[in-house]
């Protein structure tokens, strides 16, 4: 099966690559990274570029594509070079997956119109503003529509795409290769868990994490 | 801080981003990703190449360096230039680390000897006879070696670098940016809790993922 992931300027680098760390070695499955235009796509905190190895033109029929998010999302909201080859890839997709703030390009191309959906915790309420039924699970499945919440959840969507795909015992045999044993030396990955205030103060950043 | 991410072909792409995602974030870091040449440099999977931003000769004093693993380890365990570069600047960094198969190439430069470390859990066997002391632990700190196990354990690792390098505060700002709240959908990521047979399995094909 083809997999498509779509770059554009300042996504977010994980959001990425952690989903294609665990779907790149499924058996039989081709990835290609894709972008408006091929060449290194510079991702959101500036010193890392991807390399976009097809244009979206060349890419027409993924049976699974995967929109990362990041900072960059909000100047996709209104490419319509971007939307449009997001209505036409999910014509034939098995899978139209996103993680982070992906789902708010989604939906910005009607995609997720009715459907339940996740993203990152800062933009479950702009995805109701767009026709999503926003939920805070991590992962969420309605459908052929997979969305992931911020940027590692791409990982726990992925190794249930993973099993979906190939079967448990193979998404099982990747996550021993990657070794995905998680072991956080803090519990501060959700809004639920995270000390007081912290929430407060990356919204009010804007997500940047200040010096203390 | 300057964080150099040393890249070589047939890297493991998740080893470098996942600790590169959490670490670029921390506040007064820049990050350099490095190789023998600048340019694209392309991971194991084939379909997917970081861009160097900077050649091995331009990067000569960065505060931590971090060595990722993946196949073409290999080749790089009689690479002198990336050996005297990584004798070089260790000379100077208050940090010296590595995700996965990434030890190896620290032992093979001769920083390992004597000390604990881990690596991929296929790797621990090598890294005995390289003359450190292999633990399968997932996060090893030895003074300033700070070693990971394999691929997804380079973002605990991080984090936890994160904490000494920007305080409890800064990390757990990081986590929650990064909404790392793993929840894999099963618990095959250690050798320990996989199924039975797939350790064997995965050594015996060389972590090729085999279709059912």
């Amino acid at each position: 099966m083809q997999i498509a992931v779509l770059l554009y300027d300042r996504f977010t680098a994980l959001d990425a690559v952690g989903p294609y760390e665990i779907l790149s070695r499924l058996p039989g499955v081709e990835v290609v990274f894709t972008a408006a235009e091929p060449g290194p796509i510079r991702s959101d905190m500036g010193s890392l570029a991807l390399t976009a190895d097809a244009a979206l033109t060349e890419v027409t029929s993924p049976d699974l594509v995967l929109v990362p998010g990041g900072p960059g999302t909000a100047d996709q909201l209104g490419n319509t070079a971007v939307l449009d080859w997001l209505r036409l890839v999910d014509r034939s997709t098995t899978w139209t997956t996103s993680v982070c703030s992906g789902s708010v390009v989604l939906a910005a191309a009607g995609l997720l119109t009715g459907r339940r959906a996740t993203s990152h915790w800062i933009c479950l309420d702009q995805l109701a503003t767009m026709g999503a039924t926003p939920t805070s699970e991590r992962v969420v499945m309605d459908g052929k529509y997979a969305t992931a919440a911020g940027v590692s959840a791409g990982i726990d969507l992925a190794l249930t795409l993973a099993g979906r795909i190939a079967g448990d015992r193979a998404a099982q045999a990747v996550q021993l290769v990657v070794e995905y044993d998680p072991q956080p030396p803090y519990s501060a990955g959700s809004p639920a868990t995270a000390p007081a205030g912290l929430v407060e103060e990356l919204s009010a950043s804007g997500l940047i994490v200040q010096s203390a």
